[in-house]
């Protein structure tokens, strides 16, 4: 077979016309010809570290749209299934993606659980990530995000770094805002990438230790422009919202990444050569022995995807996709009785007492981390009340896990007037967690999501709409369109409710992440991550 | 521990005062200070590619040279012992090595034997690959020379290359001259490296296809200028003989680098990171987590090496060595029986002939490819004789391998006019290779060297010099200043006796050498390469 155009030759930054011979899915020749082409031949893009949960589709679903946009392999960790469900949850990731043109490799997930301040699903050990490891498919230890735990020379951590080592595979970082001797004590274990840094600054430190920086451009990051001139080695998105995938993947990365001023060949190998050599995919470039994984496009400013080649095989072409996803089920249990109002009832231990002074979690728009405040609230019943008034809501978070423990509290910042939001999205353990402006509308929602075995979900004194994710209570079968529109509803009616927060279900999944400063809940209780103990929900009752 | 000095960052181009921090024998971490130093440290160097046993010393005494220019690691081909040993060959260099601070690794030699033509001592099959590329000294599949097997996918070297990708190490290239549709048949392999470029176009050709270009800097082989700016991804020396060792090293080719343009920063990447990141090396650069191979430098153009440490461990200072190379002994046996005169005699098949029209190969100077003419000899009592007066001189080749075969041709270009030499170093199986004016001086020099076990020797009227090769016939156990100091003594007596070859006895080391075109002769035979196949000697007797 051979396939023809102006082919992109990643090692010498050339373009000329050719002629790419394949056999049997691998490039065999090339043969420069002296004809006119139109399209540019680019080898496919390689998206370096994405975690496919955050899309809520299943890697199939994902591959469905990602391919259009010139996507020929990813490298996923799937570390939030992980924490649901353990090598289970994994080795579904691994046998969806199966079933699609796309190349999923994947990254053995380094810190399931992330905390023990919350219930989690399942634990990863430092056996189980030398079982994966020893599989192909797994290409790297995933982001070692316990950099606490490597500085402390921490057993757990520090053992599964030296099985990716007995692998000889690279390892993954996660070091944000690491610095300084404490950068040195996590780099010197090997760990050699790093996708947290949002400035030039920050990214040339830790370059300068030897690390490679990923360039992250996704949902909840933008740090393509800051970092462009930085001598990053990937661009990657990390976590990649339906809405958002819709639009575009690597190949508006490089656009964008072109509009910024980077040499259009430079930005290529970002998403080609480099993870390719980095990670051991034979993938990468139009060459002799690799993959035949190309992709057409129009030319090196628009980045438009025309055509999109797998393993020799047309994939994609005139905006048609030449394959259809199957996605696989599976079947998961919220192991999780059905909730009554009372349950998010936070009661005075005083009942005779008129209010309490309450700890309140603060959220800010854009941002993962939290202030706290103080709220004075009244106590009606023996029941301590929010306030829709002072914009003081009910949070709460219920376990899935079967242990059936909720923790109440209170958080600034949502807006919502009238009604409960609640996702079983909800990171690092995914437990249930809910916002609400009274316990019957947090109960309603909550039982929604139950209902949908996982999902998100809004209620209102008018409107109820939710999204299920019955896939781990992370992820949907439906195609990346119709999740996107759902969403997309979704967060309009949670506007519409008050909330004036940009992606109010995004910022709700990181309210228990409790590593992540300042004031978080858990399924366990209030926790103060400066402090990185549990505190009391009440100061005080009068 | 602490070092200090100008820090040279081989991630960001830069040159700091600093401190580095050194603990069991890994960089800690890196502290800029704001001092003035006068010399800059430097990762320690790597020789991507050499042949030890080209110096004609054992690796430990390679080492404590290589060291004194600021050499740390080298990834060294055993492929001449491997010939004459095979694995307990093999051992012996990595034994041997091991009691060096120099870091000696390993590419599992893969065309042994070379050819069927000549009778080498022993085979390496994919099996004995597989074994030593389970050893975590051996990095990566060596220089695939079969490069015609690879081309006619012969199963033989392609199980070796499938070896070597099980394992996920790099497989090495040796591809002088080819190009086009069979350099890709070569490339598609995953053939990775090529050390055979000497032009800048040769070179392009393969960096286009993905190949990492290693610039040839050895004794034999001077690409550096021509390749200067091909972009090339290492230097490397391949072959280097005692007498170039004893004048520098890598340090040497970073100095002509400079002088021939290249950036200084780029250049010192091409023997420091470049090859540690290629055949995963925990070395070359200064940065946390990597071993302690430092060297000081005076500055970026004379590259004087002033300080090398090892593993933390300082091993060179102020012209000094600070350990003791202590060579390990080898008991190597010449499976061979003293030789008289007459077996080197080249009967006549009709004795009554007056004279007889042979086949000579002719010999030219700077290359290892022969050329080919005829000449008409006198037959003198049933033996046909040399013309030393035309110089078309005896050649034999002697087996050493228990078969006592023995080979009798002609050779013209050594220009000798009285005396013969000899050599137990005859690439690749190491038969015994001999030129003289007569078989009486043939004899004596080829005894004298079954009598030292191994070596080169060379015999005149008036004089006569050898050189002990004890180990392997390949190698002496002796300091490489001795070695070079006798091996140089040998060539002027050579250049004495009319020979006006450049490098005699290399030159001789290449006659027997039936890959590279086009006459040779080996203890089976006169072999014509062009043709692939055996000739006569004897064209006709008259």
């Amino acid at each position: 077979m051979i396939i023809k155009g102006n082919i992109l030759n990643v090692f010498t930054d050339e373009i000329y016309p050719g002629e790419i011979e394949i056999e049997h899915g691998i490039i065999q020749s090339i043969k420069e010809v002296n004809k006119d082409f139109n399209d540019i031949i680019v080898p496919g893009f390689i998206d370096a570290h994405i975690h496919i949960e955050s899309s809520m589709v299943t890697p199939s679903r994902f591959a469905e749209i990602a391919l259009k946009h010139g996507t020929t392999s990813v490298v996923a960790d799937p570390h939030e299934i992980a924490n649901v469900m353990g090598v289970e949850g994994i080795d579904y990731m691994v046998n969806d993606a199966k079933h699609t043109p796309l190349k999923f490799y994947f990254s053995a997930p380094s810190c399931v659980p992330t905390t023990k301040y919350e219930t989690s699903g399942a634990e990863i050990d430092s056996e189980i990530i030398d079982n994966l490891l020893s599989r192909p498919e797994f290409v790297s230890l995933g982001e070692v995000m316990d950099y606490y735990g490597v500085i402390n020379e921490n057993k757990n951590i520090i053992s599964k770094i030296e099985v990716a080592k007995k692998h000889g595979k690279p390892i993954d970082g996660h070091a944000p805002l690491l610095s300084g001797k404490n950068l040195q004590k996590y780099v010197k274990h090997g760990i050699s990438t790093d996708h947290e840094s949002t400035t030039k600054r920050e990214a040339e430190e830790k370059r300068r230790m030897g690390m490679k920086i990923m360039i992250r451009e996704g949902s909840e990051s933008h740090t393509l422009e800051e970092l462009i001139h930085s001598n990053g080695e990937f661009i990657v998105s990390d976590d990649l919202r339906a809405d958002d995938l819709i639009q575009g993947h690597l190949d508006k990365c490089l656009r964008k990444a072109i509009d910024f001023g980077m040499d259009p060949f430079e930005a290529i190998r970002l998403v080609t050569l480099n993870p390719a050599e980095h990670y051991n995919l034979n993938a990468g470039s139009i060459s002799p022995g690799k993959c035949a994984d190309l992709v057409f496009i129009n030319n090196l400013e628009d980045f438009k995807v025309k055509r999109v080649i797998i393993n020799g095989n047309t994939i994609f072409k005139k905006q048609k996709l030449l394959y259809r996803a199957k996605p696989k089920p599976l079947a998961t249990t919220l192991h999780i009785t059905p909730k009554k109002p009372e349950d998010f009832d936070l009661k005075a231990k005083n009942p005779s007492c008129k209010s309490a002074t309450v700890n309140v979690i603060t959220v800010q728009d854009n941002t993962i981390i939290t202030g706290r405040s103080s709220a004075k609230l009244n106590i009606d019943k023996g029941i301590i009340k929010p306030s829709v008034f002072e914009d003081v809501l009910k949070i709460s978070v219920v376990e899935r896990y079967g242990g059936n423990t909720i923790a109440n509290g209170f958080v600034k910042g949502y807006g919502i007037k009238n009604g409960a939001i609640a996702s079983s999205v909800s990171h690092d353990s995914h437990n249930i967690i809910t916002v609400g402006t009274n316990s019957k509308y947090m109960a309603r929602a909550t039982n929604k999501i139950i209902e949908n075995k996982g999902g998100i979900a809004a209620i209102s004194n008018n409107d109820k709409l939710d999204l299920p994710l019955p896939i781990a209570g992370l992820m949907s079968d439906k195609p990346v369109a119709d999740v996107a529109k759902n969403s997309t509803e979704l967060n309009e009616l949670v506007h519409k409710m008050g909330c004036d927060l940009r992606s109010p279900f995004t910022t709700l999944s990181f309210m228990a992440l409790s590593v992540v400063p300042s004031l978080k809940i858990t399924n366990k209780g209030l926790f103060d991550v400066d402090a990185n103990k549990f505190i009391n929900v009440v100061q005080h009752e009068d």
